[in-house]
């Protein structure tokens, strides 16, 4: 893939620059839309526009759907709206809606003008389900058939199938209410003799999402039951769509990517618009928060270097030593956090289990400390030649690595515990925990040891 | 879904307590296989033991092959060797090859010897390729079928195709030296007269992956061009399975979970077994590295604070706010960088984009900052009734924001650029960078505000 792409960038861009553009269409015509797409992501928006309209017209449809990133919005802004709306007829409706809010959302009223009145119809009908939810990854050209039609019947109807229906691979029986009553694959179906009826064969525990559910669970549940799509209904059980494997295969790339923000401590308000297009003022009160709260919490540092103010001024050393330590607690405390929550994640580790994680967490904090703090007393050492001041500075190291073990082992596994994904602990959050704590240890270790020194 | 297990679980357990095991094997028998196993790896070891045992002969392999995390490991080291290798026979190869490669492995030899002799084949020809490998994501059960083949001649002998064969979807068309020469989908081949042969609408132009690509390049294959299984061809173009997107799935939140470990800093050597079943040792070798290089990284904030001595003890308050004010950095560029990670995994960022990036960057950190500053400053002023020293501390929280967020966008896209995973770059990476330099911006502030006071 990356290889095709490796190549076929610097074609088109030598293309475009000699204005070779006859021979730059043939070329084009000869690859997969998926690559296209791929390759006008990297080019400049004015270059994205040129090679767009050089491609075939039964590709552009295809090309502009799987077009990633900000370039969607970098080329529709450029084309005729009427252009666009011709395109977006010819996209599956979950697809050009979420083009429409989320790509070009100031368009959005012009464009549903343009387009054809039953897709702008579609369109509108899945822009009222709320931000994330299943309903606006769903698409209303799935195969329906009806229970008494014979096996014969069904797959003489497969040959006519209009080519906007997304899948055939699994049919969906509706009743007269256009309730779904049963499912049935087109595998299953070709093993049966032509006149059986299908509500002889016909699965009738159908598993469904609401469209109102968080596209997580729909995504969660076709990976739990390795579906190829999963049908959406209301509450009395009638059919709406059908959210496909594709969808959902983007929705669980997306999720790693918020999973990221969280970790980093971001709110994941801002996350549904290209990086450029979110206004800065969103970006900021998603980030403000957080950081107020952890700096907050961070003020708690001062009071305990306050309690310690004597032994401070006595030994000024002392306060040289501070970053490193608690800047080594809180990357040792990041490390256990990541651990943890992908054990939760991949279902390694329990709530129950929290002892044994403790056990494990505390020892590997303490031999972790100990490597460490050989360095740490060795680095002091040479520093200020001050036997004492390196002791202390290499015992605070082993009892703060343990500590950040313990911390950043027990807050992750309190979060699941009380309902929430443990991803919403986040590295500066652990860091922030350990600053305070880790200087008491610190000081109170100082305090032992160089004693006679604060007279 | 977890709706299904809030109620099951608490059945299955009241039931084993109770001691009603027929009605308990009769409500199994009636659940869908994924759901028993999502509910088995709540239980107990034991309680799975006694539940597995319970079930359908039928339900059996399937329940084993949806079990996750280290409940499979937790049942087959209680089951008799025979019955495992009886139940491994069962599963597609790539399934029991992972298996015996990560959840059991001493016991690896024992239970291929007490498998089918093909199976077990099958498995050994899988484990040869190497870890991480789209080869050991691969079926060898994929409907293939020979050019001349008429459509009708196809859709018979799918008819009487094998249960195990994993999908149906797409049809692989053979030469006789078993190379790949054409695919066509179950739908095609509906829409085509009963003697068109197959070599008439098959599509030529493969795309494949080799059994030794990383299983990140097959899953972005699939994602990419809408698959639901790719081809795995040797460089002969010998055709030796296909990965089918159930497969992809889970490749693709297994990455989602490496990526929190390395955005914490953790080398991902120790991620392919169960969190309680790592050796310790290799735990502390994969985290130790970074903890090293990181603490080493933070003994220039001990250079920095020597170079500032006389000011920390002519002022001692300076020193209260040196882990607050590298706190905040270290936070605020935690959030920059995932954030920027993101933009980079969902292209809507390019490495071209680096100097609006950082203009972006420097405005928000500015505004950030600014909001920060007012607070700190205030809680600064009342701890030390100074007005200059808040000044000090408010100007710092701006600068350091600031350049936390530029160096928290700038490294990621450098990394990318280099050619490495954004993702590389973690969150402590940041904090350790920003520490000493935050240090120095905030004590060359001091230097010039409080000029006065180190006479």
């Amino acid at each position: 893939m990356s290889a095709i792409l490796d190549r076929l960038v610097p074609e088109v861009r030598e293309a475009l620059e000699a204005g070779q553009l006859d021979s730059l269409r043939e070329m084009l015509a000869e690859q997969h839309p998926a690559d296209i797409a791929d390759a006008l992501e990297r080019l400049e928006p004015e270059q994205q526009h040129t090679v767009f309209q050089l491609l075939d017209p039964e590709q552009q449809p295809e090309v502009l759907d799987l077009l990633g990133g900000r370039a969607t919005r970098d080329l529709l802004i450029r084309l005729p709206v009427e252009v666009v709306g011709d395109l977006l007829d010819q996209l599956p409706m979950d697809d050009a809606a979420e083009i429409l809010s989320e790509d070009v959302p100031e368009l959005q009223d012009q464009l549903l003008a343009a387009m054809e009145a039953d897709d702008a119809a579609e369109v509108q009908r899945l822009l009222q389900y709320p931000p994330h939810s299943a309903g606006l990854l769903m698409t209303e050209k799935y195969v329906h058939v009806r229970p008494h039609m014979t096996a014969a019947e069904t797959l003489q109807y497969l040959r006519q199938v209009d080519d906007e229906v997304e899948t055939v691979s699994d049919l969906y029986v509706l009743d007269e209410q256009k309730r779904l009553i049963g499912v049935l694959s087109l595998r299953d179906l070709l093993r049966q003799s032509p006149q059986t009826r299908l509500e002889e064969f016909m699965v009738t525990e159908v598993i469904t999402v609401s469209p109102e559910d968080d596209q997580e669970i729909a995504a969660r549940m076709v990976a739990h039951y390795n579906f190829l799509a999963i049908p959406v209904v209301d509450e009395n059980q009638v059919m709406l769509g059908i959210i496909t494997v594709d969808d959902i295969i983007d929705v669980l790339i997306e999720e790693n990517t918020e999973d990221m923000l969280r970790f980093g401590a971001v709110e994941s308000v801002a996350i549904d618009q290209p990086y450029f297009t979110i206004p800065l003022f969103r970006v900021l009160r998603s980030r403000f928060g957080w950081l107020l709260l952890l700096m907050l919490a961070d003020t708690l540092t001062g009071t305990v270097l306050r309690l310690f103010d004597t032994q401070l001024a006595a030994v000024v050393q002392l306060s040289f030593y501070v970053p490193l330590l608690i800047g080594t607690g809180g990357n040792t405390g990041a490390q256990t956090v990541s651990t943890i929550i992908r054990g939760l994640a991949v279902r390694d580790i329990r709530f129950g289990d929290i002892f044994r994680v403790i056990r494990r967490e505390l020892l590997s904090g303490l031999l972790l400390g100990l490597s460490l703090s050989v360095v740490a007393a060795v680095r002091a050492y040479t520093w200020d030649g001050d036997i004492e001041i390196a002791l202390v500075v290499g015992l605070a190291i082993i009892a703060i690595c343990t500590w950040a073990n313990v911390i950043g082992s027990v807050i992750p596994l309190l979060a699941h515990r009380m309902g929430f994904d443990a991803a919403v602990v986040s590295a500066p959050m652990i860091s922030t925990l350990v600053d305070a704590t880790g200087l008491f240890i610190y000081l109170s270790i100082a305090g032992a040891i160089l004693a006679n020194r604060f007279a």
